[in-house]
């Protein structure tokens, strides 16, 4: 391949990006070249020095370039507050759509026994050695509602009670503006069953 | 922005690619350093060479590391057939499809006065050059069938002419598997207006 015209081999290279085939890839690649060079240079220096630098942050396991991430670093977040996530997206998601001011842990994952990951790939020892020296007041877990999903939110919440601590779970319902006939029959039925009394008075 | 993280320089970053917003930016640098660190450093290297080295055929003006694009350096290659594109990935697509197995000129765009791309920014004089030099038996334009580029097609047409060479140009009409009823009217009005005879014992 090494000996295919650089122009093929950029185009073959930018495949590895997900949801990009050969004729996007061809698109980008003539693009950065006919029309923006500057950018791509800019774009491969950022590129080399992110996936040579970056690992994981020694406390809460998201991705950063520094020993501890800008979060944990931080002294402005509540450090009564410990939400769990899978991923460090799920961070992105969670700082971008809510007024969250605590602290993360990132799992890297879900529990998925047959796939290979224990407690240990999930750094669950971590997590515990985490909450015994933070012991927050309330654990949140931001897991996924898939069965490994709740089954790592299980596995958690019998570990924060281990030591003492409240644990939370993330609302799962029916989305905001959803039709009842659209959403799907397993959130419906969750919903359902998760119905919240309402007191007169009281703000929906 | 060189004090933002890492990462998000590199969500940043990849955003000068085509079709990609901030949603797809981050999916892809997640995906590149929480599963294929080789390939995304592998996409920096050849990234970097790629804007660093690639330059224009002095021959055909397409784009190459090369002094002469593999195509014009190729013995197997027909010299009575020259086929005028706009852009290199024209000779992609022709490459891919047709069986066409003469040289190539890339004009890097089409005639627009008001754009400030005239004769001289598409190399005119360059294929006049060429043209008079390889006398090609047929001269095929591949241009666009936009007002540019069908003004682009005449003042080919009228080079060649003053060379004394042929010259043709690609058919434009319903596609293959149109339903007539789906295909726009300027497209239906050209192929109505372009009809050809068909004899008897002729292949339609």
């Amino acid at each position: 391949m090494a000996d295919q015209p650089l122009l093929l081999q950029l185009i073959d290279h930018l495949q590895c990006l997900p949801g990009v085939g050969p004729k996007s890839a061809q698109r980008m690649a003539l693009h950065l070249l006919q029309r923006d060079r500057a950018a791509g240079a800019a774009l491969a220096v950022v590129l080399a020095e992110a996936v040579q630098s970056i690992g994981h942050c020694r406390v809460c396991r998201t991705l950063t370039e520094d020993d501890v991430c800008a979060i944990c670093r931080s002294a402005d977040r509540d450090d009564r507050l410990l939400c769990v996530v899978e991923t460090p997206a799920d961070v992105f998601a969670l700082e971008q759509a809510t007024t969250f001011r605590g602290r993360y842990f990132v799992l890297g994952g879900r529990l998925s026994p047959l796939d290979g990951v224990g407690p240990s790939e999930l750094g669950m020892d971590h997590l515990q050695q985490r909450l015994a020296t933070l012991r927050p007041d309330e654990v949140i877990l931001a897991t996924t509602t898939t069965v490994e999903g709740e089954a790592t939110a299980h596995y958690i919440s019998e570990m924060a009670a281990g030591l003492g601590l409240a644990t939370t779970r993330i609302a799962h319902g029916v989305p905001l503006g959803g039709e009842l006939e659209f959403v799907d029959g397993g959130t419906l039925a969750h919903a359902f069953a998760g119905r919240r009394r309402v007191d007169a008075g009281e703000s929906i």
